[in-house]
């Protein structure tokens, strides 16, 4: 006798951002934290461990959420621009050159500080470049990121990514001419329109109030533009297309919440968000996801304290996190007909503070799943579990398999 | 000191169809049958879960038994006309193009049954349409199937399967004109010939004395041929070119031993065969590949019936099927300097009574392998085994490594 709770066909994909690591003293805060409800679902599903991108590849979050999402990294990711401007909440689309941009200082015609004194009261300069630097044929998005950071997007046709850095990488020297890298018009034309954005920026914020109050404090001026890490942006076949799903994404990081969207997943904010993801955010995002279980087929949640502690190299923090954490995961024993996908981008080892490739646990909760004997949710056990060894590009079509909704190749 | 009974160099390839499952209330089929036999094997030998084409993807029994048989389906599967053909015994060569076909009937030239009320005796037709309708140039092949279902095949020189179906899929209207989708005199010469044995058909079926009877009896004649799923068939390496070793195979479903066939493999008939594979069927199927293993070095042999069962949803059924099965297996352990290989193909879980992508169990028994701890042959423990997650693609290099047929890579 089947009933309808034996098959799922919701899937809540809950990614830990950088929780594992490597055993400091023989043990991990996976390992080493309190976490019975993360543990329950482990007990209750199918574990394994995961290399996101391939065995020994070290994962940004990006490429890592895209291989996650069921998109090659190898295809999809065109490079820092893009993903970056995404990041920061630029709408981009396929097509569009996009770069990561510093603020910078330069008086009498040469960068002295490459990050404009770590400025960060940027948001009248960026309107003022929005509003006055023009190209013909072009439409120059730019948007401010944390501190001295932004990302430039233009968008036109007839444009290409084959073209340098304007970025001198050292003070003293001049802003760089960007180049054509290839002998193509499309090439050049891009080339000459970020020679001018570079240019017309420069006229446009000398002057600016920000800028004259920092000088009057002895403070360098953001007074320029460095332009690096220019790609074109994918054109991404949409979440809905790909796998007829409506999906939605809770994120507290510009990148995620970036990536999410241009895969066609809808940005479902939580109030006052920010990446360090204190106790009460987790719950609130949790609830969140939760909720939209009720209107989306696929709900994507990244929680990002543990990474952002293991940057820091932080193995308390981290292990404080994941209890925390971990009671906000309750209400997830009492979903029904849906899918739970616990696993992490990439470890963040604090011992080296820093992503690292070790491979990732991988949890699989719901009807119809083969559970195994694996009985904790941590990266030095989950191998043990009936998924044996995945890789990221492969959790998706295994999710889909299990709701059903893969098509049969042959007969 | 080694004996040669150390060293296997035959191979017994047993594929049980669609043996395993998802787990419904805790247990599988295949973990709560009596299967002392298959226990042993698993005991003594190397075990393993398997994705016969890669993880998620939900397999046919035809591109599972390619990637089985080392012959990797994304390359050499070109759709369901070639194999359905291969599949009711047309003995089928590389360059023909290949259709599935319904009977149908056309009354005022619309399609009134697509089914023609689901005919049986169709042998009177297939007859008339071999002997009479004629393409200059192309040979004409057709062959009844079960039901209402038949296969074609054109053979002949500049033919391409860049052609449209004439199903016209719903009732009420015409049978459709096949077109080419390129603009190739072959794709163009194909679609005529297609509709040139449409129209022949139409003229030489409806005055067949089965379809006056049926008319007699107020039945929907069988009058009509739709003709669908067009594909050239593969040129495909012979068994014996690719590895060296004179293969055969024994199976009761006619897309099995069409795949057999298409690859080179003897096709070894046991009396009376059907797909639901009586428990005396599969006492006779097992002697007779266990007597194949004196002619030939490999034998393929597959037991059909856990799949019928999963795809009915028969849970007790297909534990049933899998006792009997498993005590016919009783003469395996006898085998010398044979390494035996029992998988399936791909899961068909009663809970979804279809095909589903999760992994299949894999054991290798035989001289030299290395045993691990895995004593019952289930998908729930499988991975537990030296084998751990492998691939349908991988099972024919590992296993020709060890009977020592495989080449050094280098030196």
């Amino acid at each position: 006798m089947i009933f309808m709770s034996d098959v799922a066909n919701k899937i809540l994909f809950i990614v830990i951002d950088g929780a594992s690591d490597r055993p400091v003293g023989g043990k991990t805060p996976l390992a080493h934290a309190s976490k019975p409800n993360l543990d329950a679902l482990a007990f209750g599903g199918i574990n394994g461990i995961m290399d996101t991108i391939a065995p020994g590849i070290r994962p940004g979050s990006d490429t890592s959420h895209l291989a996650l999402l069921g998109y090659d990294p190898y295809k999809y990711y065109t490079g820092r621009g893009p993903f970056e401007a995404a990041g920061v909440g630029i709408d981009v689309k396929g097509g569009d050159i996009a770069f990561r941009v510093n603020f910078a200082t330069v008086e009498n015609g040469v960068v002295t500080d490459r990050r404009a004194g770590r400025i960060a009261d940027t948001d009248s300069l960026a309107s003022a470049i929005n509003e006055r630097v023009k190209v013909p044929g072009v439409e120059v998005i730019f948007k401010r990121s944390t501190g001295h950071r932004a990302a430039l997007v233009l968008r036109g046709k007839g444009l290409s990514p084959a073209i340098t850095d304007t970025d001198p990488k050292k003070e003293g020297l001049p802003i760089k001419e960007c180049h054509a890298v290839i002998d193509t018009p499309e090439a050049k034309r891009t080339a000459e329109a970020v020679n001018s954005v570079s240019r017309q920026v420069l006229a446009v914020l000398d002057g600016q109030p920000v800028n004259r109050e920092r000088r009057e404090k002895g403070l360098p001026p953001g007074n320029a533009i460095l332009i690096r890490g220019g790609g074109e942006v994918p054109h991404i076949p949409s979440f809905e297309q790909r796998y007829g799903m409506k999906g939605a994404v809770v994120a507290a990081a510009g990148l995620i919440i970036g990536i999410g969207k241009m895969c066609g997943l809808e940005y479902l904010p939580v109030a006052g968000e920010d990446s360090v993801d204190p106790p009460r955010r987790v719950r609130a995002k949790v609830r969140r996801a939760i909720e939209a279980l009720q209107t989306y087929d696929f709900v994507l949640l990244n929680v990002k304290g543990a990474d952002e502690a293991g940057h820091d190299g932080d193995f308390d923090r981290k292990t404080r996190f994941l209890e925390d954490m971990d009671d906000a995961f309750r209400p997830l024993k009492d979903l029904k007909e849906t899918l739970i996908i616990v696993t992490v981008d990439h470890s963040t080892p604090v011992s080296i503070k820093d992503h690292s490739a070790d491979p990732v646990p991988v949890l699989i909760h719901g009807p119809g799943v083969r559970t195994d004997r694996v009985d904790h949710y941590n990266e030095l056990i989950a191998h043990q579990g009936g998924l044996c060894r995945i890789r990221g590009m492969d959790i998706m079509p295994i999710a889909l398999d299990l709701i059903n909704r893969t098509k049969k190749f042959g007969a």
